[in-house]
């Protein structure tokens, strides 16, 4: 028997495309004389659907659209995650299932039934948790039917299990010979490599093969990586899909071979596809065709500019130039030096005059007060008032630029360079920008080399340099690596033999900074523990570390 | 004997603050001859900590404040909320626990059993659910523990149970004399009524006295409201405390006899006092002292502006006037008045030669294009630059005045007039806007009568009236309470006699307006459903209704 796994794109809540979508890969499986074709978790309305799924029009639409495929599919076994009604009077109203149907009938159905409520997760606020796992047999073969965090709870790999039962443990006393798991599993930098490690001690440990199918595309802040696979019961990899795009890939049951696709080298290069498949989902999602950005001659906004050029092609973005009296010579041109190198259309519009409109109204009322950082943000305001100026006229779409090192610390500026619809690397640190940039490089010069090398600076007064307002950004990183994403004590970070004023000033800046992330703008979740919906920390407390 | 019901206003994770507060009213408790004081749910920590409670250090410090407070209070039983530890290594590390304690020792611990994970709630997040539910012998009275939602899945009362249990039915089952419930149940019109109404039912249903004690205070966007009372075993209210201050009450266990404290008379109060406690708990725990904001001359800022002034004193207020080419006489007369009335200080910044420097530097680049929003979203930022401005050099709070209906409908500039950090009518609708300033006039005229005749407008073009570019404000907030509030679909809205075209109008206006909302500052929550945390919706989706 050969099955196909078919790693899907869906986007969330538009039916027919999802089922169309659906369709076309059946198809495509049965060419190639598939018996079974698998596709992910929610792939009939998308994943996360949110709170779409508490309105009773998301569930009956889902619902028809699950019969409409059953309808359309003939001569192929399909798997397929999607919404079901729980006939119960007590617990929440649906399920998060997986459907086994063939030629106009199911065969089988199982629902979900570890539910993630934790980081960017919130299923326990929509779904019931199935009861019961479930196997179908398909020829000659007992398959144990999972979906996602289904198989995240072996005692072996948690040291804490947040579940009270192991479906996995459960599917193998039943005696099945096969696993298989739908998921809509996000990416983070190592998140594949995990699961695989995941796959493999599950097959050695079971002695059964395992098929994981994964969606792919970005959904707002969420980034879904596909990386599709099957291992055989002896945790070796047998067939792999790529990563970040769709694919199909067969894999032979009984001979348990079957293809693998080419997928990301290195951390970087994962890292390039995840944010440019975020940009490029969310832009086509809600009906942007062009992006505009501003061009300080930093490596924040080259970075930036370089992944949207290679996104969406040169055509489709521009390059905002917004010099003021601090602005440096070698800003403007290394800016001009990439927009160059990039071919992208720019434009100059000074901010010089504007601020002094501002600094004139403003005198009376400020007269007597020493120049500060208001200053600053009036500057960094005008320019984000600018950049959604040319939005709002030309319908083009602001990325914002700013890095995660900077919106921990609260360096950067409400409604100013925080301004945009899509903050695309608004998860990565500072200093792996730098590596993206070296990265982006690596052929020829597209970033100007100086770019890498110049201490960064927001030049909003003379000789202003990061450096000299924040503590050096492999200090910074760390602490956001070890305290946010680890969940670390302070004590712990400084144990690492970090200066123990520099770690607690950090995490006094993370903590004080909150507010401004509540209204920054969401961009691609690259790391374990983003900014944003993942993260849910009250504003106004009294807890001093 | 005799019981206090203490309900006090906790700031998160201010755990001196927090258990010396505890006891202060303890130490009244036993002055007024008190044998048990009973206080909130979670009151050690505050509620809701969100995810403050995933950091290790925070739970341990809550559990030696605990311990402190064990320590220092003799002579009185006492019955709170606090953390404690799930000693299981399966399910999440931590329960919301009700702790009774007396003279150094624990007499008696519950854990909640039902962990809301809905709307604005996401305990499931945090917590292990109880696995029983707890009763403590106190003198010869048999008294029933529970935790706020443990008393919210009555069969009679919710159709759908979302729980399996239902704690305070096997409370009955155990014969308790007597139910007490401690709660952080938030603020919504009509929720005082509705706890009020489930109290009654409860008692008569098992013919048993029910205590409450409710959470005081302002956290971020959700307010406390107090209202903590005792209901005897006939469902008749036997004391009642203040709402939206702390209160101590006093109830004789025997007599079935207490005291009532005065409690809003109708919903305009109710509400005034939400917004107020609201902003006043936002600027102490966030360290602001004043607040600015820009005064239209129209509804929104005037009443945003009394409100202000009747919080924290008119000193404690600036208004910005920012007139353009196209803001009335009449505008810059109602703001003016309203000043005076408030007696706040007042400065005039125009913004005719800013948006004259904008148009000048962006003229080369709009050349050819006609004026349109991005026009009068331009003024709109420039307003927001200058209050941050203000902000920033004087450390005032910005204060920005957009309603619900507006933020419904997307009427409303991102990085303009949604510019600030607590947005406080931005749950209150327009309609209700009106009322409330016919309210605040009721005695005399605070904010100029004119403003509450005249058609609104944005005034950021010659003529413009909100009615011409927007659906009346009595269709769009119908719309609002039945999709938003009730979650019923577009037809269901029609079938109430509204016109089709112009329902489902306002409907596509929410749904497109989503992006906005997510960059929008918060504000008090006081009706069922808010946007912000409790309504989590996709930007990028492809659903149609």
């Amino acid at each position: 028997m050969k099955f196909a796994l078919a790693q899907t794109n869906p986007t969330i809540g538009a039916f027919s495309e999802n089922i169309q979508k659906i369709c076309n890969f059946s198809e495509q499986a049965k060419k190639n004389g598939a018996d079974v074709v698998i596709f992910p978790e929610l792939s009939i309305c998308g994943y996360p659907p949110k709170d779409l799924l508490e309105r009773q029009e998301f569930i009956e639409d889902s619902i028809k659209a699950l019969w409409e495929l059953i309808d359309k599919i003939k001569g192929i076994t399909v798997i397929c995650g999607g919404i079901s009604k729980n006939n119960s009077d007590v617990g929440r109203p649906i399920f998060n299932s997986i459907f086994v149907f063939k030629d106009g009938k199911i065969l089988q159905r199982g629902d979900k039934r570890l539910l993630p409520t934790y980081d960017v997760f919130d299923e326990a606020r929509y779904f019931a948790p199935g009861q019961r796992s479930s196997w179908v047999k398909i020829g000659e073969k007992k398959i144990g039917l999972s979906v996602c965090e289904d198989i995240w709870n072996d005692k072996d790999l948690f040291p804490r299990h947040l579940y009270p039962v192991d479906p996995v443990e459960e599917l193998f006393k039943e005696k099945v010979d096969l696993f298989i798991n739908i998921s809509a599993s996000p990416f983070n930098l190592g998140k594949p490599k995990f699961r695989k490690h995941l796959l493999t001690h599950l097959a050695q440990k079971y002695r059964r093969p395992f098929f994981y199918i994964n969606q792919v595309g970005g959904q707002d802040s969420l980034i879904f990586d596909g990386n599709s696979m099957a291992v055989d019961h002896k945790g070796e990899l047998i067939a792999h899909a790529r990563d970040f795009k769709e694919d199909i890939i067969f894999v032979d049951i009984e001979k348990l071979k079957g293809e693998t696709h080419p997928t990301s080298s290195c951390d970087e290069e994962a890292l390039l596809k995840a944010l440019s498949i975020g940009l490029f989902d969310y832009m086509r999602r809600t009906g942007f065709k062009k992006i505009v950005l501003g061009l300080s001659g930093g490596i924040d906004s080259s970075v930036t500019a370089v992944i949207a050029v290679k996104t969406l092609g040169a055509e489709n973005v521009l390059g905002v130039l917004m010099p003021s009296p601090f602005t440096s010579k070698e800003s403007i041109e290394d800016a001009m030096g990439l927009a160059k190198n990039l071919g992208i259309k720019t434009i100059k519009i000074p901010i010089t005059n504007i601020f002094n409109a501002y600094l004139k109204e403003l005198a009376p009322v400020f007269k007597g007060y020493p120049t500060d950082t208001t200053e600053e943000n009036i500057q960094a305001r005008i320019r984000g008032n600018i950049l959604m100026a040319i939005s709002n006229k030309f319908g083009h779409l602001v990325i914002s630029t700013g890095n995660k090192s900077e919106l921990a610390v609260g360096y950067c500026t409400l409604y100013g360079d925080l301004s945009g619809g899509f903050a695309l690397i608004c998860d990565v640190p500072k200093t792996m920008v730098y590596k993206l940039a070296y990265f982006l490089n690596r052929e020829r010069e597209i970033i100007p080399h100086r770019v890498l090398i110049k201490p960064p600076s927001a030049e909003l007064r003379p000789n202003q340099k990061d450096q000299d307002e924040l503590p050096p950004y492999e200090i910074v990183d760390t602490v956001i690596h070890m305290y946010l994403e680890l969940g670390a004590s302070p004590d712990e970070i400084i144990a690492k033999g970090l200066d123990p004023d520099l770690v607690k000033r950090v995490i006094r800046m993370i903590d004080k900074s909150e507010y401004k992330r509540q209204q920054a703008p969401f961009g691609p979740r690259v790391t374990s523990r983003a900014f944003g919906c993942g993260r849910r920390y009250p504003v106004a407390h009294g807890y001093k570390l």
